[in-house]
């Protein structure tokens, strides 16, 4: 119930693809991520995703298509649907929401995968 | 699955303290809502509500503090907690996440209550 400064929390880590949680609402995790690159091709089999960018301009690709999303805006990722978030090799901020039981990497393991995300 | 760009639709309405949903995602709608002024005291029985500020300042009374979210900043009021949210004369533009199932004024039927949200 205290109000939570975004770019205080972005501050407190530096590694990339390594989401950390801030907040909890409604058995979801609000969690905050800094992202370079390629992340994996997965999909989340029960949860629906929601990102807000905070800086910089994320793309999200489909199997079909491309969207493109920059701060101020947002994409809502349906349960099952096969996605690669990436940056254009820039450090792009995200503010992530989803249901606790989420895996970031969904159905797949890899280097990528956190397994323990941290409270920050 | 698309981009939802939040400037385009503030632009589509006028009223205050009435939310528009704008996306769904694991039971809960998305929200953004153009407030100024007061709003009722309430709480949510079963609910914990997200607001995330995107332009101006909106305070948060509690019934023994009072919190200010900026632009960059959220909070999260747990289920249960009496709150008024208020600006100081100021248009606000927020956006909410909660359950389906919340009304946005809570256990209090009021005159500005809204029953039935609109999708934009």
């Amino acid at each position: 119930m205290k109000t939570i400064n975004l770019a205080n929390k972005y501050e407190m880590f530096n590694e990339f693809w390594t989401p950390k949680i801030i907040g909890e609402l409604n058995d979801q995790f609000i969690k905050i991520a800094k992202v370079k690159d390629d992340f994996v091709w997965h999909s989340h089999k029960n949860e629906d995703e929601l990102f807000i960018v905070q800086k910089g301009t994320l793309f999200i690709d489909f199997r079909d298509r491309t969207e493109t999303i920059n701060p101020g805006e947002i994409i809502i990722v349906p349960k099952g649907v096969e996605h690669r978030p990436r940056t254009n090799g820039e450090e792009v901020y995200i503010l992530l929401i989803e249901p606790k039981s989420t895996k970031h990497t969904g159905n797949i393991i890899d280097e990528k995968t956190v397994t323990n995300l941290e409270w920050i």
